[in-house]
């Protein structure tokens, strides 16, 4: 059996729980990726463990303390030890990124970053990697997730800014203090790591030009409605005039934009270039877990080395018949009794109906019905009897439904 | 000067040929991104090229031939040879993905298949790298862009399917056979390769349960808008009673579902876990040069090997006056000739209105506008000029607009 992988982890904050807890949860799903068990050599925190003795023992090094000091020392040294690091931390990479990406180089080990910008969304991954070698035109999105909740909130309801803002620290979307969200400088900080990556050239924080939400006012929203416009805040990294313009920004955008339906937390990146026309990906843009999951990926890609061409490790069975909601057509005779009759024979398969159009059409007339979620041979069983029905002027036709809702 | 990287190119088709074009065009970042050029060392076509004589002449091979027959003995004999392979074809990892997994494992060496799936969203790779150790309950989405653009045409136009198959043609995004496209044998063999991804078990194409849309007639979707439901041909993949199950159907979603404005030859894909929530991923499922780029990726992470740590390559200038459309929010005295002046420093400035609500309160008014993209410079000149007009009863404000619209 091979030696397991030594962790050295630095923090233990919400984050750096969670991926404590991620980790040792899958485990076994490391070992058949990697072909090595985790291990956390030590863990750092503000009152315990000594960072040289940990940098000895580990083999990888977790940064997940935030900041930039002494976030920056940490990584530095462990680069420098010939140890690759995975980090959660944007103002990090944003402010020190040329700096880290050197001393990485020089070291010839990697540094990885996947959980600095738009949490579990595998952005930096796709345009390092999938789009490493495409002429990006743009790259922009919704980076920051409380911001997108306040406006979100703010168009639903019609509430003030500050109103909303509280609503938003009570759920935890927004912190005790929220400037760098709501100001736009944490998304700034992103959008210097996302357009550095995107346009291989370096992007200082000084040369993002950000603007916040603090001075949307409520009725802006409404009249925005009226002219059928959402309110985001956008990151923007863009080619433009023979140089690159990266800012952030609050902005409208029409109905039909791939952006406008983003809502609560969420966040959402666009990438465009003439070779992929567009490619939109949209997830969690924060929370401990989600973002404990970003840096596994990197922990498991490290460890991994190359593209895994993983094992079936599981045989689970081939499942067929499953339950969903479903569309049912009937062209039925337009007399009475009749929507009795099929409802009766719905309900004696457990079949029961959300929801009923009808329509007549000279002696006949048109079901259309949804019903909920119930096991597929039982609604196809009904069907068929229904089916066999004289008051069928034709065959039954029925179309699966996703009922969920979603934010 | 390192050796350059020898490619063996097999099939020169649609996305053979734009794929030869976009490595000729990306030479330099190629460089860029791995430290060495790529040189296509020989191209097998119908009527060109040695296998034998190409495979030995290549360190790496890239399958383009498309179909099962003889592209599996290519993949197997490459494999062997400690080839890395990539390759964009469904048929062959839907139908002999574990014996291809198999080899490469054997063997040492890469297969990668961006391309197989869902064109240039990097959904393989999200999956196996990002999520690699995540347990993923479900992947679903459109995976096939050929009935999303007739099911999106349908639900515009109250057309019949064979009138829209028709229009299809014409415009490229159906081939002249549709059969395996619009009766869901397409979406199946994709599904079937997403499954053994996210579950890590094998899953054949015959276990897969799949129906087309041949039968969707337009009142359905008539009845659906006034249900507000759209309708897609859905692949989903997902756990289900202890086992999985894997399948594609016709199906509506409601119109808050992310995947509900996903129109025309568009594919989505979503991904859902405990510990990442959801992540939804969406862009073209096909195009020579979409399909190119994905095989592009591929080849560049099997030849950098590791995650890129890029040099900066680039020193572009940031440009700070970048042109966009703009909301402009004014209150104003309700008297003649208010919106005439106004109007006139617009335009003194360049900026033109694209459309304007006014509403009176009393002796005060509000006009809110949209301006046609215009410099920003001269936007916020013209808006300083309109601020210090008696006219106005408190300070202009203004929001950025994106005006793209969408399809």
């Amino acid at each position: 059996m091979s030696d397991p992988v030594r962790i050295g982890l630095l923090g233990r904050g919400t984050v750096g729980g969670a991926f404590a807890g991620l980790l040792a949860e899958r485990a076994g799903a490391f070992e058949a990726a990697t072909g090595r068990r985790p291990e956390v050599a030590g863990t750092l925190t503000r009152s315990e463990g000594d960072f040289s003795d940990i940098l000895e023992r580990s083999e990888v090094v977790v940064e997940l303390i935030g900041g930039t000091d002494p976030a920056r020392t940490y990584v530095l040294d462990a680069l420098r030890a010939g140890r690759p690091v995975v980090t959660a931390n944007k103002q990090l990479l944003a402010q020190h990124g040329e700096e880290l990406f050197g001393v990485a180089r020089e070291a010839g080990v990697q540094l990885r970053f996947e959980a600095a910008v738009a949490g579990v969304i595998p952005i930096v991954r796709t345009i390092q990697e999938s789009f490493g070698v495409t002429e990006i035109d743009k790259v922009f999105g919704i980076v920051n997730g409380t911001t997108n909740f306040i406006l979100s909130e703010m168009a639903a309801g019609g509430a003030a800014y500050g109103e909303v803002l509280a609503r938003a620290q009570e759920l935890g979307y927004a912190e005790a203090d929220p400037t760098d969200d709501v100001n736009g400088a944490d998304a700034a900080a992103k959008m210097a790591i996302l357009a550095r990556l995107a346009f291989h050239t370096p992007v200082t924080l000084d040369q993002v030009a950000f603007e916040g939400i603090e001075a949307i006012q409520p009725d802006d929203l409404a009249y925005a409605k009226e002219l059928d416009l959402s309110l985001k805040l956008l990151g923007v990294a863009e080619r433009r005039d023979g140089g690159v313009s990266v800012r952030v920004f609050p902005c409208f955008l029409y109905g039909g934009h791939p952006l406008a339906p983003v809502g609560g937390p969420f966040n959402a990146v666009m990438v465009e270039a003439p070779a992929i026309t567009e490619v939109t990906m949209s997830g969690p843009g924060a929370g401990g877990v989600e973002t404990a999951s970003a840096v596994l990926g990197d922990l498991v890609s490290i460890v991994a080395g190359e593209a895994p061409v993983s094992d079936a490790s599981e045989r689970l069975p081939i499942v067929t018949d499953v339950s969903s909601s479903f569309y049912l057509h009937l062209e039925v005779a337009d007399e009475p009794g009749v929507l009795a009759r099929i409802a009766q024979v719905l309900g004696e398969n457990d079949v029961s109906v959300k929801s009923v159009v009808q329509r007549g059409t000279g002696g006949d007339a048109r079901l259309v019905m949804v019903v909920h979620e119930c096991l597929e041979s039982r609604f196809v069983a009904a069907v068929e009897r229904i089916g066999r029905s004289p008051d069928l002027r034709s065959a039954p036709r029925y179309i699966r439904v996703i009922e969920e809702e979603f934010v």
